[in-house]
Formats: C-alpha cells, structure tokens, sequence
C-alpha cells in the first residue's frame, strides 16, 4: 500500500471526493447526502430559502491568517446567517471548491470538517458539492433553509415607528482584521486576551443563528445579515423598505476588548461598530409594541424619508464593501 | 447622464447585480427572487433536490469558443440535467460569478440571459447569485428541483436483469469539441451543415429534462445525467449498485453528422458515443418489464458482477473526465 496522496491534484477529483463525503455527518433533514447527481433534502414547510455566496483567497480570507478549519466555518457561517435572516432555519449546504493541485488534501479535509461544525450546531448538513482544479483558491457555498410556517422576513417591510434592534456582535470581526493588517495578533506588551477575543471573532464569527426565525415569530417587519456592515445593511432595508433610518449613537457600547483594540490602533471602535462586516449580527425593524427579548439591542428607529443617519447626521466613514474594488 | 460603464468593474458590484437582476424573469414558483438575504421558492413536495457544479474559464467553456449566452445555457444545462437525472423537476439555479474586473457588463448579461432562458423553457428561474472580482472568471451554479411526489431515482438501485437505456444525444458534444480543436469549424470544404450541428451540440446541450421524471414514473431502478461520458457514469451505477454491466455496441449508430466529423478528424464516432460528457444525456436502468417511450434507447443490460463492458469486452479508450487532469 502506498502512501496517500499529500495534495489534492495528485489524490484527483473521485479520490477528493471521496475522502471528503467520508467526514461529512449527515442529519436527519438529508433524505439523500453526498454521491449521487444531486441531494435530497427535507423542505417540510412546502417552501425552501435558498442563498449563495463566492469567498476567494486572498479576497474574503487570507490562509496565512486562519486555518482551513476557520475558513470552512466562516464560510458556512455567512450562507447560514443569510439564510436566518429570512427568519428560516438553516438546513443544508451545498460546496464548490476551486483549489490548485498543490493544495494539501489534509486543508481541504479540514476546510470540509469547519463547514460540518458550524452546520451541526444546528442540524444542516453539507449534502453535496463539486471540486475543480484552478489558479485561484475559491469557495462556493449554497445554503438552503426551511421557514417551518413562518413568514420570510424579508428588506422591504420596515416602516415608519418601528424599532431598529440588532443581535450579536458590531464590530468585533473588523477589529480583529485591523489587528492582523497592523501585525498585532499580540498586544504591545505581549499576549492580550482581548485582542484573542477580537482575532477570534474574524476568524469564526458566531451569528446568532436562532435570532433570525425569533425575529419572524415577534412579527419583525424587516430583517437583514449584517455583512457588508450596520450603515450599508440598513441602508438596503431603507432603500427597499421606502423608508429613513436614525441610530442613537449611545446605543453602541464597545465591549473592553473593542475598545482597547482602537486605542492600540489609534482608530475609532464606534466606527467598526457601524462600518465594519462579517460579524453576521442580525438587523431588524420591529413594531414599536413588540417586546425585544435581552438579545436584541434597541439602537434607532425608522422614519419617514430615506437615508440613514446617526443622531440626525449623516455619518462620516467608509459605508461598507464592495467586492470589485 | 454619463454612459454606462463597460467593464463588470467600472459598474461596481451592486450596480452589476442591479443591472443582472433587472434581466432575470421569475416565474410562478418563485416566492422571493433577487435581491434580499436568500431567496425562497415553492417546494410543494416537501422535499427539495440540490445539486451545485462549479465551471472555470478555460477548462469548463472557452470565451472564443462559444458566446456569453451560450456559456450560460450550458452552465444552467449541466446542472438543471443533475436535477432531472435525480427524477425531479427544476425549479430555482443560483448563480455565482467570479469576474476580472476588465469583463465586459455586456459579457455578464448575456451569460445571465442564457442562464434564465435555458430555465425558462421548464419554468424554472435564476432566483439569486453573488458576485465577486478575481483573477479568474468562474461561474458556480446550484440548481434546485421538486420531485411531484415520485421518489428520487438514485445511482445505488440497479439490478440483475434491468435494461440500460439513454434518453439523448451522446458523442455529439464530444465531437463538437473535437472539431472547435482542430480547427474545423467549417468542413474541409467550406459550411457543413454537419458540423454546425455538433458545434451546437457542444455550445448550447438539450438534455432531455422531461425524461427525468417521465423514468421515475415508469419506476427505473437507478438514473445518471451522462456528464462524464457513459461508460465513466454507467461506472457510477455499477459501483453505486454492485453490478455490472454489457453494453451492445450495435445499439450505438452514429448520426451521419457524427460519422462525417470523425472521418474527418480520423478517429471514432463510436468511442464519442461512449466516452463523451457534455451532452447531458440521461442513463436508466429500467426492470426488463417496462415498455420503453420512443425517446429512450436500449444500450445494454444489467447483470452480476462489477465493471463495464462492450459486447462483453473492456473498452480500451478514455473513460471519462477528472477535473484536475
């Protein structure tokens, strides 16, 4: 018996395949997994939330900054939170990897097994996929999620009165890339927990997953991922929604870690609360009467109008990405 | 008013995807199309079917080859065909686009047009996608399909004494192929009317999606979309199943378009038959008491044993496609 191939060029597409559909767990929503021309995979509620997205090296992660494991994560992770935030329960993921020949087959194992972990907090699976040989490395990811008699929530419900309440972390994810740009994964003074706190978050954000179908069952009128950051999100649901958007600035607190991150960078940590993405909180617009539960944080109201503004005025930063430039 | 800009990268991402999602019709299943988190669409039978394919520039389609629209065909094709192969009806693609920021907005639209026309002719719809600037141009697609209530048709069912049939074109992309290759896409005497037709064959495949269903119905045992080649996929049903399986080389008649170009070319319309992918054909096995339509070919059977064979021999050629070769 040889020794198994180190890289997934000379392991070639049926053995890659294979070793990964090997260490994919598959839930009880997956009538049909890995192997076949396409999965099979429980919709009960009669309709399916579906949505896709494309992470390129060197674009969306770095593999000298993260680990195969936390790519796959976060690359689940944000398909995942899309499909929360229609207010749906995440199902299933289907994965495309375009990688060079040279990639080691144990990266893109564990690449797979990241996207497995962050799946089985909440029963989805990663039910199939597709592998291609390429210059560049890249990630497809579809997630498919079932709405279990809930109506979607979608970007186009808000209205004047209703609350604007986020749940989960601003900022953080931001901070930690700015930490890793600047070359400080340590603090000045060596090893800080906070800075851990803040890495830790870019590397494998943790949405609030549960949130999203709580926001449909509290009659949310608006409901968006924070990706591109909180100013550019809610700037969609205002476009969409016909409607203005006003954020009370005290209603963004740093955390200690955030805080001391933008003091050693000499930057602004309300900034990366309003600007910066991938922390995959949840946004969303409520009638003024619904109860929030402690998750959700009031932080503005919508009016009427358009626009978004923090404390009457416009807001003076970077409103969030676009992935051409 | 300035002119619009030209390139994918000018445009920016959101004026893309504005610009993609204005061409994108959506049909009656579509409950949620572009635009917000994740789409939603109709899964009456409880149960949807996922398949994802990813296709690269220079590997998968060739710019010069074949035109954005037709690029687009062929990619909704080749994954709407796994949808079919699976017994069930397409319903949704989603569709990523990796671009070089220079690719023309034009280019971009007319792959999306050729996208939701292919879908169009079944009712399906381009329902959402993602963007990304790179260095390669890649398109990741997922289709999604509803099974009406008939049971998935897996590659794991054949049996002993099944008749093996293919619904569809074989060879034709095959040689199509072969032909933009050599050079030869006219005839050595000017238009041929032959090759136009395999060029087509490779630019823009027909599978016969209705054939899908139509053999979960007449009840076949296990059913694969030819994407690799028929021998490389019937070998998919045969490890799948724990079988083997003969095919009756007589049952292989070349189209005369496919006799001339391999004359042409010297080589063998009959190994095209056996070994092309592309077309999208679909392979069945089917209990020996099933009346076959018209549209389905008897090609071979199903017997004890593993591997396949040709009139009882291994077949000494290509046996299909790895896609890091």
């Amino acid at each position: 018996m040889g020794a198994r191939p180190t890289n997934v060029g000379a392991l070639g597409e049926f053995g890659l395949i294979a070793a990964l559909t090997a260490r994919l767990p598959q839930g009880a929503g997956v009538l049909l997994g890995p192997g076949d021309d396409a999965a099979v995979v429980a919709a009960r509620d009669g309709r399916v939330v579906a949505s896709t997205d494309l992470l390129l090296a060197g674009r969306h992660f770095r593999t000298d900054w993260s680990s195969a494991y936390e790519i796959g994560r976060k690359a689940a992770a944000a398909n995942l939170a899309d499909v929360a935030a229609m207010g749906a329960v995440p199902t299933a993921l289907l994965v495309g990897l375009a990688a060079p020949p040279d990639l080691p087959t144990n990266w893109a194992e564990r690449l797979v097994d990241g996207m497995a972990a962050e799946c089985a907090a909440m029963g989805a699976s990663v039910v199939g996929g597709d592998i291609v040989g390429s210059d560049v490395l890249l990630v497809a990811v579809t997630a498919l999620g079932d709405l279990e008699g809930l109506e979607p929530v979608t970007r186009t419900g808000a209205r004047p009165g209703d609350v604007v309440a986020v749940c989960g972390a601003l900022g953080a994810s931001a901070a930690g890339l700015a930490l890793l740009q600047a070359g400080l994964e340590s603090g000045r003074d060596g090893p800080d927990a906070g800075h851990e706190e803040l890495l830790r978050a870019h590397r494998t954000p943790s949405p609030p997953y549960e949130a999203g179908p709580q926001a449909a069952r509290l009659g949310a009128h608006a409901l968006i991922d924070v990706s591109d950051g909180l100013l550019a999100d809610l700037g969609h649901i205002a476009r969409g929604s016909g409607v203005a958007i006003d954020l009370d600035s005290a209603a963004f607190v740093p955390s200690a870690a955030l805080e001391a991150a933008a003091v050693d960078l000499d930057t602004s940590a309300r900034t990366w609360m309003l600007t910066g993405g991938e922390d995959h909180a949840l946004a969303a617009c409520f009638p003024p009467e619904v109860e929030l539960p402690s998750a959700w944080v009031r932080v503005g109201r919508v009016g009427a109008g358009e626009g978004i503004t923090v404390d009457g005025n416009a807001f003076a930063g970077t409103a969030g990405w676009d992935h051409f430039r």
